[in-house]
């Protein structure tokens, strides 16, 4: 059974990153892969979180959110049912989380950069968007900062891209849209370094259980398309830094 | 005191509204007015709010939000607080109430079109520039109801859009940006018909009372720019109505 | 068509302001037009809100409510829904902008006053009555200020009023009751001083827009009912200022 | 040590209920004990909560609130957190459970009646003060139900009123105003019969705990406050039952 | 009519207390009840709410919650409805305030004791049940405080325990379990000290009103219950203080 | 570096499940990892959720919350804040879906089988523990079902357990209590069925991102440590099915 899009298994949607694209924000940059597109911000704050007050340490934290008719039919927001919902908690979790791991948050200095990611359009997904584009706008960010003298090194050791891969019709694939995803026995997104090492891994059965030989292909997969992930940020950061 | 972008008092800043532009929403405009910039859509659901139930009319509702950081530094979302705030609040009845006015509900049929407006970016005037970019959504959305088939007429009888006037270093001046909205004295928003009637007025003495000559002159100003308005959505909606 | 209860288009309800009413507060005001009837306390608080601190200047808020049996049929409170509700926050926020902008806030010194509107009967036109009522309370209180040597100069430089006029069965009409209110074409809330300038200018076509000759009409119409409210309240203040 | 305002220990503060005050409301009293004020509004509902549905049996519920100038310092609206306070909650199911124990369900047929008692100035004594008033409007209510035809019985079998008594100075005392109470060692509120039988006795140690000899001279003083309130209820509603 | 486990009128269900039962508290304690079991916990913290602060007093403050299935049908969470419900709130205040009144918050110090009384099953009495067990829990944790010598005497000057009397067929009786408890005309809950004094009594007919002497049997089993309970509190921390 | 309880690195700590704990559940386990504690209950309900509604299948859904003195300090409850923080959120969701992905849907029918886990003791752990006991009370209340003769074949296919692994002092080990958790470089939960296949997989770098080299060997402990859970989970179920 072939893609619905006439990809082959191991192939990415067409991905477009641009960077700027936001007149307040430190940095931003909006990304889209396929019909998915987040527009991601980045925003310094000059303070922490109280559990970090007086260490000299940073923090990144991330907010995560759809537009109601980001999605095939209409979604509720959040502000409505007043709160954030299981899935928006797990997602913004996970994107604050895998920038953390490779920032330095004693060169980034008592400062907090807040991530927004803003899905305006929907078609599956979304999580890895977000990282892939907020790692865009983190850098930006940061080398604003730089440029204003308020850091020395820019403070980050690595870069980070994420990444969907799935099982579909039985067969491994890479990048799911929302067509694949809804239809996918295994689900997988995985957050990799440029050192082709793992961020996070999280791997659900959305239908049977799954062995340890269709593991190993997933985590194949990620690894390449990471790895083109991380050749277009560094296209779209060239001249930067 | 010239105006901070060398604008007459009389002049719109530039103006640009684009259609069609999100895949899953039936009708949608993305409209820039200088640097504020706003997503609209229309999205047509096949019920009506109990208190309609079985009346065979339908409803226009409208919510509006912004992304963080769409503004100078960055605001925390509404769903973070458990609700919307009073502003929000404030703006997405306007929006509502503006656009059901020119809408003919039997006409509509026993239908919900919500108008969803979302700032991407903030410089002044997002409420006015939200009622002028969802009425070109909504005129999309049921565009696409009646090639559908589902409706025979378009239920619309006037043409709307909006537009904020304001008494900035003792002038009064058409389409105030943040940086004058912030320092006006008076502080007015006008949504209007393309025969030049009133659908909703809205002033406001931000600093000292106002006397009537002025707020007359302030109804010239609105009148003159809600007018270049309809043009705009006019051209834009060229060929489909 | 005549009103329901005879008046003339150009007449208010009758008028009835008591002062003193609430043994705690520092100033109050129960004020009935027609069987609208509202308590207005105000109340004075020794710090102001974070972002006004340190500044030398106070600060005047509203809170507006409605008991629930105060209407036809019982209204759930906006306790049990977690939140006040649209109209409620419009409302308030209206009533605190009124007062703000006739109250020097530097000879009010960094206090806050707290003004509530409590609706114990409502038959049309609560807001505006809240607003003229609120002034009065809000006078006694600064003059409690004053006595108590608080104060030096009474901070306000204007009277305020306001009054709803609206157009029904075709006619523009002063002060309009639930019944015509529900029934109104155009409904338009009006605040003015005693030197007949606009401190609010609030219209709204509830079915038909309308034209400048109509929103003239109406502007006329409440100057006439400011003024005699004003005088009312001069009446009923008369002895304390 | 006497009384702040001479009375005796077993006697009650000057007390006054009139009913017929609201308008809209079917049943309604308003009832002051010395500088306690509470108004009091019984509303009709045709229908009952789901959990009683087409058993044939009606349901009595209460709301409480207090005007947040109602009180020495301003207090803060339970809108504004979102939720009825702990103290709030406690005190309208005491009030809907001493009218429902009197009421009988079925002859009242499957309908709601809200009570809503709306504290307009509280000097003590809130609570029971409520429920003597309450019981009132409930009267009114039923009797407007009786007229309409809609039931042939009025449905209650027993009068209800109640009363604090408490211990202040090492002295039993009748009906505390808030002075006394907040100084008072024990407090205890007593919901009474005509037949001078219980509904409810809630009685505290604020401080030490008390003996059996103190609850039943406490007990012996509720018994005198409450027929007392119930001999003023039969006076304000002779002509009617 | 005999109790459905064939107990006396006057005879408690079989009673356990354990303390020591989590690791991490100051106090604990689970108490059985029959099939009543509640997991009781005290937790020191090294401040007191804003409104003590500085006074050097302590205070004690409880919660209660039932796990979901401590119930016959599966009973939704307090966190999912976003508040306590009022019964949640009625009862943690009656703990804290019984509590408290035994307490001498000087020799407490500036610290808090929180309770926590988490119903594990639900069979009747939970809240008597919980008092009488925290009280447990409470004394351990301030001897854990006394042996850390953060306080020289231990702050409290009687022991406190709590039982439930009602009426059930027409009979007084001891110790209500659910089943009973459902059909009781009257429930009274009352909390006693060693010395057989009064902290807390609720009496509320649940059908029709009771008489003195009713009461005055109702008191006499609770204080046969409440001795009997508090003997084996004494047992439980015998060899403790 | 040993760990700190002197396992060695592929240990279990010493496991204890206990069925048949809740009087009411129909299914009902206490499992004890450590000094882990958690109770975990299963409730039948007999409808599902509107999206599932007239399909002819059952649902799982599960609710995690701890305790708040299971921790070394006391947590405020989620209901004080008025919503599950988002930890909780992502864990109840990971029960959730784990449990539905060996569950038959369609042999189960119209139910709903709601999985409460309740952390009574929290020592690191706490999600796979709750996962491992919540299958044991699922099994036992679908065996509840089938006795009834409401279902005639166990409606699940495969046994599933949960462990934690994690890398801490630069070495995998199997099943981190708390204090080795809160340490370590590597954090991964790993949900498994007896056929050795993987129904979820979530690692993730608390510091520096790991390799795969590293990922292959917290694979093979988590597959032994589920094999050792299982194995005591058919013990515990002996009997039974």
């Amino acid at each position: 059974m072939p893609r619905p899009d006439g990809r082959l298994a191991t192939q990415l949607r067409p991905v477009k990153m641009e960077r700027g694209v936001a007149k307040y924000a430190e940095g931003s940059c909006l990304i889209s892969i396929g019909d998915t597109r987040v527009l991601c911000t980045a925003s310094i704050e000059d303070k922490v979180p109280p559990f970090l007050k007086g260490q000299g340490k940073g923090w990144v934290t991330a907010e995560y959110s759809m537009l109601p008719r980001a999605t095939l039919t209409r979604t509720p927001r959040d502000a409505s049912s007043g709160k954030p919902n299981g899935r928006t908690v797990e997602i913004q979790r996970l994107i604050g989380r895998s920038l953390r791991s490779v920032v330095d948050d004693h060169l980034l200095g008592e400062r907090t950069i807040w991530i927004d990611c803003d899905v305006l359009q929907a078609d599956g997904g979304t999580r890895t968007a977000s990282i892939t584009g907020a790692f865009v706008a983190l850098v930006e960010s940061v080398v604003w900062l730089k440029r204003k003298g308020l850091i020395k090194t820019l403070p980050f050791n690595e870069w980070v891209s994420a990444v969907s891969v799935g099982v579909v019709a039985g067969e491994e694939r890479l990048d799911l849209a929302y067509a694949e995803d809804s239809a996918a026995a295994v689900d997988m997104n995985v957050v990799m370094t440029d050192t082709s090492r793992y961020i996070e891994v999280q791997g659900t059965a959305e239908g049977a259980p799954f062995d340890r030989n269709r593991l190993n292909r997933l985590l194949d997969l990620a690894l390449e398309g990471t790895r083109e992930l991380i050749s277009i940020q560094r296209e779209v950061l060239k001249g930067l830094i």
